[in-house]
C-alpha cells in the first residue's frame, strides 16, 4: 500500500499533501473509482480544506485551539487529551473520488495532514479503489 | 458519475438530499456496495442526522455558530474562516452501505448538504461501488 | 451484512469496538481492501482514538460536554440536540485499510463506538470492500 511519510515541525499544523496524494493515483493506473485516505495516529488527522490563502489554515487552527484549549484539568498524563478530541473532530480518514483518472477535487480544495501534537514523523496510508 | 446541483438560500442550511441520493443508487442497479458522497467546497460539509423534527436541524445550526463565531479576529480577508472550520468538522465527504438497492440508513436519518457559507450554487458528486 | 450489537449504559460513553471488527474481518477472508462502519444512529458516532490510557477516553467525553452542553435553550423538546451535535461532529461512519488480511491501524488506535444519549441499544454495520 502506497504510504507517504511527512515529518511536522510545529505543535499544530496542516501539512499539504495534495500533489503527493495525486502521484500515488497516477501511479496506480486507475481511472475511475475512490482514494482512501488514512493516518494511524490518535493526535492527528486528514482533512480537505482550502489551499489558496495560507491564512485560512492560520485560522482554522486558532479556532481549534480556542474551542479545545491545550490544559482544561485533563486527567492523561501526557497533556495531550486536546490533541486526541481535534483529531476525532476532524477525523483520521478521508475518500475522494477518481474521475478519469483525476481527483475530483473543487477548485479551492487541497488535502491536509493536520498536526495536532508535533513536532513528529508521521504516516498517511494511501488505498485506491478501482469502481 | 451522478452530480446533484443544489441551490442554498442562507448563510447556514442543512438541506435534505436522501431522496436524490436513493434516486442515484436506483439508478445504478448496485444492489449491494456503498454509495460515497463528496462535496468539491470548503465552506460546506455533509452530514447524516435526524430528518424527523426541523428542530433538530436548526439546534445544531444554532449550537456550530455558538462554537465557532462568525467573526473573531480572524486573518482571512474573506470573512468565512468560521465556515471553512465547520466544513472540516462535519466533513466534506459521507459513506452509506447499500444492502438489496437500499441505502441502510437507520428510521431518523436523514443525509444532508450543510451549507456555511451561503446562499450559493453548489454541488454534490456520488460515487456507488458494488461490493 | 456483519452486524455488530452493542448496549451502553452511561449518557455519554466510547465503547470499543476493535476486537469485534477484526473478527467479521477476519470471518470475510477478505486479505486487501478497506472495512467500512456504519452506525444507523443519529445521537452516535464511530471514532478512532486511543485505547492504551482510559483517562483519553475520559476526556474526550468531558471536552465535548463542555463543548456542547447539555442544555442552551434548544427547540428541540427531546433535549437531546447537543447529542446530534456531537454525532454529526465525530461522524457516522469511519473506514479502514485491510493489507494481508489486518486492520492497518496504529500502535494505539482503537476502533469505539460513541454513545451521546445513552443508555440505549444500538447496531454497527460492516461492509468490507475488496480492493
Amino acid at each position: 500500500m502506497p504510504t507517504i511519510s511527512l515529518e511536522s515541525h510545529h505543535k499544530n499544523e496542516m501539512i499539504e499533501v495534495t500533489d503527493r496524494v495525486r502521484q500515488a493515483v497516477d501511479k496506480s493506473g486507475i481511472k475511475d473509482g475512490i482514494v482512501h485516505l488514512f493516518t494511524p495516529h490518535t493526535t492527528a488527522a486528514i482533512t480537505i480544506n482550502e489551499n489558496a490563502d495560507p491564512d485560512v489554515v492560520h485560522d482554522m487552527l486558532t479556532i481549534l485551539d480556542r474551542l479545545v484549549p491545550l490544559s482544561g484539568g485533563y486527567r492523561h498524563l501526557e497533556g495531550n487529551s486536546a490533541a486526541h478530541v481535534k483529531s476525532s473532530m476532524f477525523g483520521c480518514s478521508e475518500t475522494i473520488p477518481i474521475e478519469n483518472g483525476q481527483l475530483t477535487l473543487g477548485t479551492w480544495q487541497g488535502v491536509y495532514f493536520c498536526e495536532f501534537d508535533g513536532p513528529r514523523k508521521r504516516q498517511l496510508q494511501i488505498r485506491i479503489l478501482p469502481l
